[in-house]
């Protein structure tokens, strides 16, 4: 069973065929003026318009690079340069993915030796909660005048935590300060936030082949190529350009989108699964991101007194491959630096993703084994622990299904102290007043209201789920 | 036909199957610590043995890059800021690859916005002779005490010229200068030459898939990665590793290795055909670059009175893909670097490059086809054109196989004086005493002994060829 879709996604089957079929077709230099490149040419044209059309830009806005590293890498440094008249400043949350963090470690330090930004660059960090979700205030507050670039994922790549990107979006704005979105984890799974100027995804994440990053840059938007450029994808992106893999990776990323919303909504009950019941199923557990505003196939829990390394090799052999910590330097064995800022236990680090397609029989195995494994695990330390309790990450569902309100309501009211400080209730009601009373309770009640979402999503067969978080 | 080979090589059989296979078994995160991910780091090592025997290189020296030109910058960029204490001095020649070019203007011109080389580096330029080839002596003329990187191509991508590598290494090996070596044009199908510092090269040059470049770096060889820098690829190319791509790449080297000796020899002979031919079925053309320090597959005309990119497409309509100007500005109509260096006439250009499998019965339909195709373009200007004639682009051959010497070098001596000055004689000889005699007798007149080449090229069924130039 491969559980680690957030790392690479499997091939998906269509971009298979895309793959092969434009092996076949699309294999010419797309800048030759013969028929073999026109026609490698009229097919890049038509994947750079799907893959336009499905993130919400133009397709001229589009540059395919050969990773999302290097989208990243290109649209920071790309961004800096080109806003370089307004300052050298740079601001990005605590828990981007590691490639936003090199470069701002590099332009932050300088190391004019190695190319780096003689001027010396300076750099904010934005701290996140402890769910890893940064507030858009907190965000407002570190833009100053001389602020260059603000970065901010669409959604963590470790926890799934959804960022408030469009809010934040919001104060860029006012602030005119060219704001890049990371939506590496998201593309082809959600929408892409509105607002961004900047945008970086990678294809092999979303079932797309290796090989292909994409950098949408708004029009208007200040930017000068970091490096030395050629006529290539507008000037953006050096190099010979991979048409066959950009081909299979807009018919999968079409493909992706369209299966989204079952697969969405299925993804999610299973990962609510996991949410509630390894708390119940493992002792010293702690499901770590936030339990609501979170994508829809990742869950991240840590396990006290034991090493993510040897659990994962202990999950690789009952025929579970997941990941643990950073997912970008679990080979070096640095603790991750997302658990870290959001102040979370970072050891028996495990981080589930979901591809499409996977069965719930999968994830109940996967529910059977674990305990045994981590048991395994923890018995030569010979440790006496407490029976396994439920803990914040835990959501409490009150069906309500079926009840005119202000039933709901008072429902909810009645029951919220059940539920720890910090933990979440999910009201499932078809009720459409329920859509403004509930709310309005949490507004009266100091209560934090976080959303809503299908009430299938929680075990109801019809309505909407309202989730609110106990604040006090 | 496809005859633009050196713009990019079909995908060859031997990397479609790789491909195939490594999308099934090499899909996932190389970095990865379960089982689907150690194998595909597996797959991963050995595609680096083996491009690393085919290149005479270690594996450890060698990273995969997304492209050529990826692999030229970084070369390039990490190797001028890992000898940045020697100064920023950059030499390189002026037929360089485009993307040399590029990294060399922004070195040379500071452009601090767009993160460029904030000190301001310098650049030298080697001039070429009219053959398209750097003179040795005058590539170590101009290396200098701060000069921190030198740039040679093995080969030319336009003309098809080798270049005197070995010796220019020796001068920069003296001069403690790094010598990187461009092979993108002739690795897989001619041995790289020895002496490289850096070495760079591209899989779809040599029939592997588009997304694969080779950046190797030999120990001991200081280097400074250009890029915020991730643990990949030993720190030097960041991003997710395109393992089914360079796996697809390896074995296609391996194989077109395997395939060179036979075709080479092939295909060098049809080219010698269409150099010898062109000029007696067309009138006003010059078969430009070294007739015979040349790679095997690659040969280039222009034609007066004509544009480049007319002949393109009616040689297109006609069934054969050509290119035209330089490289990798084709698309922006601008006029070849290479051929202006070379101070040959740019106008009316046609690059023919051969693929292996390049069957002979297309090649003469290609010398049917273009005094056809070019009188057609040349007929609305109504021009008296003269007669086609040779031109010093000729060889001429003197077949004294089975004769003793010192009979080959007096029927040398006798019919030189047939070929122009800067005209080339082949003297088909099987005497062994032929290879001292011929070079002797060159010394002795003040002719240029150029070397030998399988007499096969020539026609002759065994024995060698002795290339002599005519100087005076």
């Amino acid at each position: 069973m491969y559980f680690d879709v957030a790392s690479t996604a499997p091939l998906h089957p269509v971009a298979r065929q895309a793959l092969t079929a434009a092996l076949d077709e699309g294999w010419a230099d797309p800048a030759r003026l013969y028929r073999s490149g026109r026609q490698a040419r009229m097919l890049l044209d038509a994947a750079r318009e799907t893959v336009a059309a499905v993130l919400g830009a133009r397709a001229d806005e589009i540059a395919f690079t050969a990773s999302g590293t290097q989208a990243v890498q290109l649209g920071m440094l790309g961004a800096l340069a080109g806003n370089r008249r307004r300052g050298g400043h740079l601001v990005h949350s605590a828990v981007e993915h590691s490639s936003v963090l090199h470069v701002a470690e590099r332009w932050g330090s300088p190391r004019p030796e190695a190319g780096g930004e003689a001027d010396g660059g300076s750099v904010s960090v934005v701290p996140v909660d402890r769910t890893g979700r940064v507030s858009a205030d907190g965000f407002a507050g570190l833009l100053r005048a001389d602020t260059a670039l603000a970065v901010l994922q669409s959604a963590n790549h470790e926890v799934g935590t959804v960022q408030p990107v469009e809010e934040v979006a919001g104060f860029c704005r006012e602030a005119q300060v060219p704001l890049l979105v990371d939506a590496a984890q998201s593309a082809g799974r959600v929408d892409v936030p509105a607002g961004w100027s900047l945008l970086t995804a990678s294809a092999h994440k979303w079932g797309g082949p290796p090989g292909v990053g994409v950098l949408a840059v708004r029009k208007g938007v200040r930017y000068a190529s970091p490096l030395p450029a050629d006529e290539r994808e507008g000037g953006r992106v050096p190099g010979y350009v991979n048409v066959p893999a950009i081909v299979a990776a807009a018919a999968s990323l079409r493909a992706v989108r369209a299966e989204a919303e079952q697969e969405n909504a299925r993804l999610h009950a299973l990962v609510e699964r996991i949410r509630a019941r390894v708390p119940q199923l493992v002792p010293e557990v702690e499901v770590v991101g936030d339990p609501v505003r979170r994508l829809p196939h990742i869950v991240t829990f840590s396990c006290l007194y034991v090493d993510g390394e040897v659990l994962l090799t202990e999950l690789d052999r009952a025929g579970f491959a997941v990941s643990s910590g950073s997912s970008c330097t679990s080979s070096t064995l640095t603790p991750s630096h997302v658990l870290a800022a959001m102040g979370v236990l970072t050891e028996g680090n495990v981080r589930v993703s979901l591809p499409y397609g996977t069965a719930e029989a999968d994830v109940e195995r996967f529910l059977t084994v674990l305990p045994e494994v981590v048991a395994g695990v923890r018995a030569p330390l010979g440790l006496d622990l407490p029976a396994p309790k439920a803990t914040t990450a835990e959501t409490l569902v009150i069906d309500a299904l079926g009840k005119r309100c202000p039933l709901p309501v008072i429902e909810l009211a009645k029951r919220i102290g059940e539920v720890p400080a910090g933990g979440t209730v999910a009201v499932l009601a078809d009720d459409e007043a329920a859509r403004l009373d509930i709310p309005a309770w949490c507004e009266m009640r100091g209560q934090e209201y976080v959303g809503e979402a299908p009430a299938a999503d929680f075990g109801g067969d019809r309505g909407s789920a309202y989730l609110v978080r106990r604040t006090t």
